[in-house]
Formats: C-alpha cells, structure tokens, sequence
C-alpha cells in the first residue's frame, strides 16, 4: 500500500520554483481536489487549523494582487492561484469552536473534551503573548504550505511558493482587514512553461552531511 | 510517472499525530534515505535552507531530551528523533557560501551569481531585522517539517511532530548554545504500538467549505 520509494524521490528532485507558467494548461477537478484534501488535512499544533486557504478565481483581482507581488507573472498566468492567510489570534471562543467540531466528528459528549478545552485555553488563551501566538500561526501554515508543494510534486503538478508580495495589500484587496485572518504568503499551481529556463537549472542543495547531523 | 492520487489522498488520511510508537520496530536504511532526502529537498526562501537536522541515535542523549519534552515518551520509543534547529541569523557569509555551493553545483562562475547575492545580502543583510530573521527561519523549517511528515505518511511511516519541548534546553543537551543554530521543533518517525489509542480516533478537521474559500 505505500508508495514506491523511488517514486517519492523522483518527486522531491522533480520540483522546482516555478519561474513561468503556461497559462493555456489547467489542473484537472480531480487533482485539485487531491490538492485541497493536502490543505484541509495537514496536521497543525493541537490541530487547531489556524488558516484559511483562498483560492483565488477572478481575473480581476489576481491582477490587482500581481500588481503587489512584484509583478510576477506566476499571480495571473499559473492555473490556480492560493492565498494562504493565519488567524491574527486564538480566542476562547475559537477553541470552544474546534473543540465542539471534536464533538461532532467523533460522536462524543462535551465532557470527554473538557480537560483538553481548558488546558488548552490556559496554555494558549491565557498562557501566550498576542505575539507569539501570531508567529506561532504563521509557522503552522507553512506545514500546509510543505503539504500542498509535496502533494503538487507527487502529482506532476508545478508550483512556486511566495513571500514575495505585500501582506496588507493582500488583505485589502482581498477584504481581509476587519476579519480574523491575515495573509502570510501564497502558491501558485499550474504547469510550466517550456519556456521556463529555471527548470533546466541543476537543484542547488549543500551536501547532505552539511544538512543534516547525526548525534551518535 | 505522477503517484496515483488515490494512493496519495489515503496516506494524507492515514497519518496521526502518533502517541505511542512500537519500540522494537525500525524504520530500513532504504527509507530513511528518502525521509533525508525529504529533509535535504526542501524548498526554502531563496533555496537558503537556513537549517540543520540533527538526528538523535545516542540513547542516553534521548533520555535526557524526554525529560524536557514533558516526558513524552515519543522521544525515547520512536525509531527516529530529529531535532529541527534554524541559524539564529543569516550572515553575508552565510549568503556568500550559499553562492559558492550554486557556483559548485551548476559549474558557473561568480559573476554569475554577483547580482543575485548582491540582492540577498541587501534584502536580508541590511534590509530585515534580526527578530524578523530568525522568525522567518523559524517558518521555513515548517515547510521541511511538512515534507517529512508527508513523505513518512507515503512510506507508511508514523510520525509525530513536536512542539511540546524547552528549546533552550535542547539548546544546551545538544552544544548549540555557541553555535548557529538554535532548536525550534522535533519529529519522532517510527511505526505506532498496537495499544495506541490515537490511531482509531476519527480525524477532526473543519468543514473544507470553511478551511478553503473560492474567490470568484
């Protein structure tokens, strides 16, 4: 049942920041739908989800967001197009919100959570500075981040991560101001062009001894 | 050559934060190549890699993490520990050597790359603040996280990650305290123990309607 070794390092070598889409090439319904289950199920600290993905269709405002990216092409010419925004916070009222979700998914009583509501109230709510639950936030996003460029890679499918762009005119554009969210970074999903020399290029990583240490 | 997307959505499914790992059970070299390679191939800002992974084998070295991970027994029972450390900083030096391995890897000369380290050593040298730095080499970690985890749950493979730990001190356990690099999170990588509940519980995970919103 798992999946074949080889496969998954052809993968990981086979993907690349995407310079330069080809804006005629669309991922298929079932493919992003695979996508979009790499988002929703990516695992975050507690499983709060501290996000939310916006999957940008309109033309319009994929230019008007490329316009506050530096201008890169990837905005308007890749297929689809993702947003990903963090909770500015985590309130009581959030956690009361995803421990009721816990009741509902797996049939239980609110008394079985109640231990876990609290302590985790305690820790976050009251136990973390405004601040550091944001970063905290940001943080956990990139794990979906990680999740939705492995599954794109898995499936043949070309993305580019950004940071590249404005977050506050992001969250203007996008109406995000007086909402809990606020945008952290995007990715972008199609298909390369053939044009794209950045592809071509060989993957610069230093030497896996360097990366990684062995504490023997 | 793209993996099945079915195969791709059931690892996605079947990965848990797992509880209880199976201590006499042990992940193959042959896998654990590819959970390196994972970490090694990680997209990171500008392909900085602003990290190292330490790979925990010295039992004693386990033991004294467990009793600053709130005794979690993950730490000692998983076939694999990895500690996820980031540069407290990202130094023009850091940035040359950088370029010195893109002139090494692609057998091109500096001028080359003159521009571009140019341009790094602007943005991130001279034009980001220290705490700005070291949180967004806490971030991208989180998309390497995301790729071992991934790749893991592909393998069939449990996994946990973990927060839930005194990065001082693993700071001072592991020798970081004078060094680049400092301890952000952890990864216990093994196969679950048959007793652990965890692996039965269902899923929670909000509504994709609410996680994902199409901007139309």
């Amino acid at each position: 049942m798992s999946v074949d070794l080889k496969a998954v390092k052809n993968a990981l070598t086979w993907r690349y920041a995407t310079k330069a889409f080809d804006p005629s090439r669309k991922i298929s319904p079932e493919a992003w739908a695979v996508l979009e289950d790499a988002l929703v199920l990516a695992p975050s600290s507690y499983g709060l989800q501290p996000w939310q993905f916006l999957v940008i269709e309109n033309s319009e405002v994929r230019q008007k967001l490329k316009a506050v990216s530096w201008n890169q092409s990837q905005v308007t010419d890749a297929s689809h197009f993702v947003v990903l925004t963090t909770l500015r916070d985590v309130s009581a009222d959030y956690i009361k919100g995803f421990i009721r979700r816990n009741m509902e998914v797996r049939n239980l009583a609110h008394d079985s959570f109640a231990g876990y509501e609290n302590m985790m109230i305690k820790n976050i709510v009251d136990g973390m500075e405004k601040t550091t639950i944001r970063t905290w936030n940001h943080r956990q996003v990139y794990i979906a981040m990680g999740f939705l460029l492995e599954t794109a890679a898995l499936l043949e499918i070309d993305t580019v991560a950004m940071e590249g762009l404005d977050p506050k005119a992001y969250d203007r554009l996008l109406g995000l101001e007086q909402s809990p969210y606020e945008t952290v970074a995007a990715v972008a999903l199609g298909y390369r062009s053939a044009d794209d020399k950045n592809q071509f290029a060989q993957k610069v990583r230093f030497p896996k001894d360097q990366v990684i240490k062995v504490i023997r």
